[in-house]
């Protein structure tokens, strides 16, 4: 019998076990319409022809690098640099649809923004006394990576709008009075998965601010950007602030095209010096941990990205247009239903809230009651309804009179009959917990 | 100014700053005849449609799973299991061309060899007591994983016949006196990167019964296994021995089919006992760790690879058929176009000597003289032919009278060209070592 490793013990934590839990339910009740899975919607995609993608791409190598055909196949089939294939397009696009303005050489793509972001951590920490800040409830790619590297976490609050700043000045203030740093926050202003929670513009200057006084960086998770209503007035990404070099910027492709593509990226144009006195890039050093950890990112699937981006006119708004709509239009969908089936007299159940996001996949919701898995048990039995206990978005205690709900990967038909039974179930609610406890 | 991580000075590293070089060198003399990458031969790839092995697969998944088209579409496009999609495939050929039989569940699915490594690296270790052993000259991916994970790196001398194993007791000796231990060692026993070393059956038996009696790990690395010339008695892997429960056994599809779908595998029947007492396998393990670091190995790759395994009856055998025919062919062709330009006479030149390997894709050559970025230079421009010095393959110092040749990117007409030219330049050797000492 192996003794395990060091890891070992955090690998049985409640986090991997309840989201082991919620698969056996959702398999147990086929049925049941579920908001737990924050997954995109692919309905659209699965006639797409990726090899037509790939081909505009190998056009395009063609016609950018002067390579016959082979040429340019040979460099989807072959190892690749460890950066990247598609880096000038990526540039081009955060220049164009997101203001945020570093050279190609800046940009690193990686297996999803997971790889972005263990790359990220193992690049900047230096030792025992640098802390990552994230807000709770938090993803848990983030607190996975600094878990695998073993990287303590500190947490702050995830307030309404967003991080709770104050909170990150105490930390700061307690983890320097025990000769401690924050070394980077992680956040996600656009939209944060668990919970939805926007940033507005004055508290993305007051984090960059603090981030420049406490001499730390932000570690900006874009994935629900795009899901932005174009015309209205939202805060730009924080990478795009003055401040902004403060900031590394991580992306992924998952949302905006699919996720079986695992292509994602990372903006980090800061200088380093090195220790024999040069100056690089951080994108240099993370390129060259990407070499110890997946080699490069697969070439192949770079093409089907680059070519789909190629074909929305190199614009990420562009290729955003339709299924960020999708998405708009689930989420308004999910609000009002809510609404109606929750307050058919105005007022909501005692006790129960939710937030209100102008975009992104998720809301937050919290309950009077202990939310567990014996309560979403009853809840996917009897009223057919699944949800992701807001728990297993905390490291240790916390969250548990909290869901979250997704609108993502629900047909639109889907989510006000799921809303139904959602609101028949907190009418009820009050029961159930007598009952279970 | 950004201070730098921890792993920052290891990544100014002479290896690094090598491969840098040697890519330079490669850049400023396309006309040399390279024998120094070690990427697989893909001429025949270049008209292959990656999209009918996509096509065979999604038949797979519809026939094996009862899905209709857009169900088994779905999964290339979505998150998958962390633990991969082929596993099934490559477990039944495992068990048919290897002899390893163990059930689908063992095998995890990993972004190349490359991430497998970093996995079993990360689940294994527990402290900073344990040690991780190789054989240098080594291979690069295995010992950048350990540096990623601060992991220390203890090496034996590889002779012609694989890792010193007098050395490797003395190792285990002096690690216990100092109260560490061995925890896990690499090998390649199939024609090892960059040696070309094989090592033979009794080896292979006392490797298995040091591993038994230090209570270590063997991680098996069989990239070049399928070079083997199938009518040949070559010894099994080390994981179809008896004893074989002490090997994690690593694999690629990188030579087997292309390095661009970035797909491996490893093999981990091991039982665990968690800390709450239940029994699991380390690929539970690494799975869980590989939602960490790249959540899923890409399906729409898995698909690809899957697809050409299926369209080779689900063999490796019959998959590798044509490419291992190809490889020892050139493998064949480079050592007879050695001995002949080299040995016109029946004697190589003073000091200069080699190794005879059956497979793979490397040949071991000894010089008189100081391999380095000088010689390397005189090498390109004067003779028109490359190859990597060996002590990129050493830690620190060693390796500093070697080089390798690899066989493998090259087509037949190039070898004995490039062997013609490599004849000349060592005939003249001593005269530039005097010159540019």
């Amino acid at each position: 019998m192996l003794a395990p490793g060091s890891l070992h013990d955090s690998l049985q934590d409640p986090l991997l076990g309840s989201i082991g839990f919620l698969n056996e339910v959702m398999s147990r009740f086929p049925d049941a319409i579920s908001f737990a899975p924050g997954a995109p919607h692919l309905a659209d995609l699965l006639d797409t022809d990726a090899t037509r993608s790939v081909d505009v791409f190998v056009e395009h190598l063609r016609r950018t690098r002067g390579l016959d055909l082979h040429g340019a196949r040979r460099l989807l089939y072959e190892y690749g640099p460890a950066r990247g294939l598609i880096n000038d397009l990526v540039a081009a696009a955060l220049r164009t649809d997101h203001g945020v303005d570093v050279p190609p050489e800046a940009v690193v793509i990686t297996v999803g923004a997971q790889e972005a972001m263990l790359l990220t951590l193992r690049a900047l920490f230096r030792d025992a006394a640098d802390v990552l800040v994230v807000a709770e409830p938090c993803f848990v790619g983030i607190t996975g990576a600094a878990r695998l590297l073993d990287i303590e976490v500190v947490a702050v609050p995830d307030t309404d709008n967003g991080p709770d700043l104050d909170a990150l000045d105490a930390v700061c203030a307690r983890l320097a009075a025990r000769g401690r740093r924050v070394r980077a926050m992680y956040v996600a202003p656009d939209y944060a998965n668990p919970s939805g929670t926007e940033m507005d513009r004055a508290s993305r200057r007051r984090l960059l601010g603090t981030a420049e006084r406490e001499d730390f960086l932000l570690l900006e998770d874009n994935a629900y950007g795009f899901t932005k209503s174009v015309a209205s007035g939202h805060p730009p990404a924080l990478k795009a602030m003055d401040g902004g070099d403060r900031v590394v910027q991580i992306g992924t492709f998952a949302k905006l095209c699919f996720p079986g593509a695992r292509v994602g990226y990372v903006v980090a144009d800061q200088p380093v010096r090195t220790a024999d006195g040069r100056i690089r890039l951080l994108a240099d050093e993370l390129a060259a941990l990407k070499s110890m950890v997946t080699v490069n990112t697969s070439p192949l699937c770079q093409a089907v990205i680059g070519g789909m981006l190629l074909e929305h006119g190199g614009s990420f708004a562009e290729l955003a247009r339709e299924r960020g709509a999708f998405y708009q239009g689930n989420l308004t969908l999910l609000l009002e239903a809510l609404e109606r089936h929750l307050c058919p007299d105005g007022r909501a159940p005692q006790g129960v809230s939710w937030n209100r996001p102008s975009g992104g996949f998720f809301v937050r919701m919290r309950l009077p009651v202990t939310v567990d898995e014996a309560l979403l048990e009853v809840s996917a039995s009897r009223y057919g309804v699944l949800w992701t206990p807001m728990s297993q978005f905390y490291r240790g205690p916390g969250g548990d009179r909290e869901l979250r709900l997704s609108c993502s990967y629900l047909d639109p038909e889907g989510i006000d009959e799921g809303a139904a039974r959602l609101a028949a179930f907190l009418r009820d609610i009050g029961a159930h917990q007598a009952r279970t406890a």
